[in-house]
Formats: structure tokens, C-alpha cells, sequence
């Protein structure tokens, strides 16, 4: 039966935008060996079973030694025969995260540099991947006119059949909406 | 090397919530072959290399005959050891689709009942999965308000490495932060 998941697909990899909303500054790397240096967000990843935040926190200490907790999910970016990816697909997953911890002390086998970058500056800079570019101004938004523009919130529900949990993102609903009687 | 990636982790599947905007009414199937009968949106798993919004489209047709065009991208949901992934972890994510055709023609062989349902009787029903009146309170509040309150936009660009082209989602950017110079 064509029908059934025969098997994955997509390998998973999560970025973490750290952003200290104090001061607008938001922690960027520069990976080794890469012919062009650009500026991007910390990440990789995710371990089976893992969930999206969880991974962007572990990556982001992992290659910065920064300690930071989940806020929202930002965006996705879904890629085909990607090349890291060995023909599968690739979904990246750009998580905006608060900073806990501010003296990097970066991992030299992953990283060439990492830096706290004001977000205009990375928003502007022509050393930045074009996706590192975009989410710089997606964030600029959010950390001018609210982040509520910006963000997607994460809930944990119960599934069913399995006892098991799972995670869901989207905009946030007003109370009025949230507080609807099935949802009781 | 433990940092490479050895094999893909994740099934992606896709719902079609298609919404006549005119009326509130959106598209809702109850499977065959389940022991609770509750009302979900139609969707299923992407084929290897097709993007998101091409899933959503499809197996709507598919379950449906509804033809639809994509809209938006309204939530994600995160979920491992999914009965149905085989020990692998499940990626779902709900799309908004615009209909275009309006007469139901269902597969039997998947769909128990096909209808279009008033949105606010979907978010109030039992008669439902809870991400579904989770996701029908989501769009009762962008009928109501303004889907621009819930929706990630798509935009495709080019990967330079490969000559191929992504897709990349999130809230919309308004103007004065699209056509900031790093962008031309």
C-alpha cells in the first residue's frame, strides 16, 4: 500500500536566535571551513527524540557556551536535496531564545568566531547568510513593535492513544479564544 | 564523526484546513477504520521532495475532490515515537488553503463523512481531535480579526551553493523591514 510512511524523510536542524532584549544584541558565529565567511545563528541538529527547543539550547551552548531558554519559534525553512542531508530533505527551524549566561567561550572546531552583534548591524551587514539577514529583521521588528508580532508559542499536549506528549506551535490566542469550553 | 548527520529523522505530514473566507465554513473529514469518529482536517504525508503547501494541496484532492490554492502557514507540531513513524518522530503541520471547487467528492477508502462546517461549531464539537479545535479557535480568530493576526507567509529563495530554491516561512515582514538594502 503506496499509502504508508515507509520511512523519514526530512532530518531536522534548529537554529537558536539569542537575543538579550536589554541591550538588542543577539549572539552570531562564523563557521570553520567555509570559503565564504558569514555570520549565522548557532545551531544543528536535533538528536532522535529530541524536541525543536531543546535543540537549539543544546547547540547554542554546545558552540558558544551560552546558557539560554526557549521563548518562541520564529520560522522554518523547508530545503530538497539538501547537500548536508544525503538526498533527504532538510527542515531548519529558527527558535528566538533568551540569553541566561553573556561570556562566550566558543567551541574552535565548530566556530571561527562568535560575537554579540546589534541586530541592525547583523540586519545590514552583506556578511550574513541571506537567511541569517532575514530573521536579523524579523527580529528587529519584533524587538521595536513587540515580539508578539513575531513569535509563535509553544503548548504541550496529551496524545491519546500513547501517553505520550507532544508539542504544538503556533500564534498565540487571545484569552477569549483560548478559554473556549471544549478546551477545558 | 558523532556532529554528522547519518539518516533522516522525521516523517513530514500535512494538513489542509481550507477555509471559505466568505462563508467560515472549512472542510473537515472523519476517518475510516478508527474507533472514535472525530473531525480533522484532511492531509497525510509528503512525498519525498514536495513542499509543504504542494502536500496540503494534494491530499485534499485526494480525500476531498476539493481543489485549493495554499495560503498560509498556521502551526507545527512536534511529536516522537508516533505510532505511525515506525520508531521515527513525526513533523505535522497545518496549513490555511483558499478553496477553489466547492462540490465534496470523497474517497471512501479513507474518509467515513466529508463536510464544510460552520468554523465556530468546529471549535465547540467534542466531536473533534483536540489539534483540531485547537486549530479551529486559531482560524475562528483570523476570520474574526484578521488572518494576518495568524498566518506565516511563505517566500521562496534561491540556495547559493546548489542553484536550487527553498522555501522559507514566517510572519509577514511589513514593508519598511522587507526593503531594508541588504535585500535588493
Amino acid at each position: 500500500n503506496s499509502r504508508l510512511p515507509m520511512y523519514a524523510t526530512h532530518q531536522v536542524g534548529v537554529a537558536g536566535a539569542v537575543l538579550d532584549e536589554t541591550n538588542g544584541q543577539v549572539l552570531v558565529v562564523q563557521d570553520r571551513n567555509k570559503t565564504q565567511n558569514a555570520w549565522k545563528f548557532p545551531g544543528g541538529l536535533s538528536d532522535p527524540g529530541e524536541d525543536i527547543g531543546d535543540t537549539a539550547v543544546r547547540e547554542v551552548l554546545e558552540e558558544t557556551g551560552i546558557h539560554s531558554e526557549f521563548k518562541s519559534l520564529l520560522s522554518i525553512r523547508q530545503q530538497h536535496n539538501h547537500p548536508g542531508a544525503f538526498g533527504n530533505s532538510d527542515m531548519y527551524i529558527i527558535c528566538r531564545l533568551k540569553p541566561l549566561s553573556f561570556n562566550i567561550s566558543f567551541c574552535n572546531q565548530e566556530c571561527l568566531k562568535c560575537e554579540w552583534m546589534d541586530l541592525g548591524e547583523l540586519a545590514k551587514t552583506k556578511e550574513a547568510t541571506l537567511i541569517t539577514s532575514r530573521i536579523a529583521n524579523l527580529l528587529l521588528y519584533g524587538y521595536r513593535e513587540g515580539f508578539d508580532k513575531i513569535d509563535l508559542a509553544a503548548r504541550t499536549f496529551p496524545a491519546v492513544y500513547s501517553g505520550l506528549f507532544y508539542k504544538l506551535y503556533h500564534r498565540k490566542l487571545p484569552e477569549t479564544y483560548e478559554n473556549m469550553p471544549n478546551l477545558e
